[in-house]
């Protein structure tokens, strides 16, 4: 496909980029954005391409960079010249990272997710129950990547992954880990027809933390930043597990708490 | 001190208000805002009052809220009431909560850290070097809060963590954690006055996090979000530990470093 150069700021092509920051757009479409050269790095590092790649025409030539453009090419994606100005339009910033990737969304869909120890082995998920924060759901993407789990299942409506917050805050893992997203009854159903042991991250009770009986796979699952987990979701768990509040406050941030327990379950795994 | 109403958007109150949105005026003034009645009323639980209330003139009344006003009020301290429109004009919000505290900011110098085990008894401190995003910050308040930590001490430039973003995100731990704020070499100083042992969750290497040698009070020092800490701090701390780094990401969130770490620590003193 050849190079295509916009020049106006009316330009269809702006004008559906921009639209792409849009969560309605983003799920009509099933499209979402990616900006500057480490993301897109890591995105390409782990197989994934962007379809599009949107770039300013007055750029610093960088050899990451050229074998981005190399392979998006290669595999017959489009590359877009623009202005830097059209560029900061595209991303609402007056200082727009240097190169844009328009991805098609990943399936998010349970089945999609292999959680058979014998393949990917992995022995921990994230699971977000109504976590509105998308920063936070970055992060936990981001941890995720850290501590070795399979991915981050959204429960209920959580934010948007791909929005360009979470895309931003999960520092790449966005594309390292899976992602699904389904209502609770349906992942229930999914979870209850293989091994999995799924442990709530309770402010209500349940035993410490620290040294519970935790298995493989674990399946974390933490509430939404301001009611935490319903109850009935609780009773379902196979555990729940609180962490120490010393202080005033009733809780953690999602992200750390989700974090913390992450870490404990790990270290468990390793005696 | 009578009650005062404001109705005009360029009323002077209001512009000095607005301006506290700004870090260069809030350092002038030594003030900073707090919005929403269940931060307010952390803070008034806690011993701190706004010396300015500004809220809507229509209104539900809400027991904290009558509290809250009697307070401030026995306590000579000024009651302003204005418009909806008003208000959101000085958070810069749509939705503005519909109380705002003006708080004197607190000191923050190290000498008003009082770290003798004797009397706060704090067995951890956080430590933040360089954090520029506000909401990390709040978030390190608030885990502080929940570990049992003594405080935040902010080294080198960071962000304000009496920006509206960080109040925000220390869900009222603003409030309860002691903060200070120094360079390098005087923080250095400072504590090699006293007892402490300095770690630094370090990238470069270090022993395991888990079950290293910690000492109270610990001080976790975490580094700036995309350089980690300089090399030399590193070097002058009495430990440097790393956390298990299992996917492509080679770093945490640092607010999600600091917390894992400090349950690590408290986890470790309770045996």
């Amino acid at each position: 496909m050849p190079r295509r150069t916009i020049s106006g700021f009316s330009n269809p092509t702006v004008k559906y980029l921009r639209s792409l920051r849009d969560k309605k757009h983003r799920r009509r479409e099933g499209k979402f954005l990616a900006e500057g050269l480490r993301l897109l790095t890591d995105a390409r590092e782990n197989g994934r391409l962007p379809e599009t790649l949107v770039m300013a025409d007055v750029r610093d030539e960088h050899p990451l960079l050229a074998a981005l453009i190399a392979e998006v090419e290669s595999r017959g994606g489009e590359i877009v010249e623009t202005s830097p100005e059209i560029l900061g339009k595209i991303t609402g910033k007056d200082n727009p990272q240097a190169v844009i990737g328009v991805f098609a969304e990943f399936d998010t869909s349970l089945a999609a997710i292999d959680r058979e120890p014998g393949r990917l082995g992995a022995p921990i998920w994230l699971v977000a129950q109504a976590v509105r924060d998308p920063g936070n759901l970055g992060t936990m993407l981001r941890t995720g990547d850290a501590v070795g789990a399979g991915g981050l299942i959204l429960i209920d409506e959580c934010a948007d992954p791909f929005s360009a917050e979470a895309v931003r805050a999960s520092m790449g893992a966005v594309f390292t880990q899976a992602i699904a997203q389904a209502p609770w009854s349906e992942f229930v159903g999914w979870l209850r027809q293989g091994e999995g042991q799924l442990v709530a991250a309770s402010l209500r009770d349940g035993v410490p933390y620290r040294g519970a009986a935790y298995r493989s796979p674990c399946f974390i699952l933490v509430g939404n930043e301001s009611r935490g987990l319903p109850e009935e979701y609780e009773a379902a768990c196979d555990l729940r597990v609180t962490m120490p509040m010393l202080g005033r406050a009733d809780s953690l941030n999602a992200a750390i708490a989700g974090a913390v327990l992450a870490y404990e379950v790990r270290a468990s795994f390793e005696g």
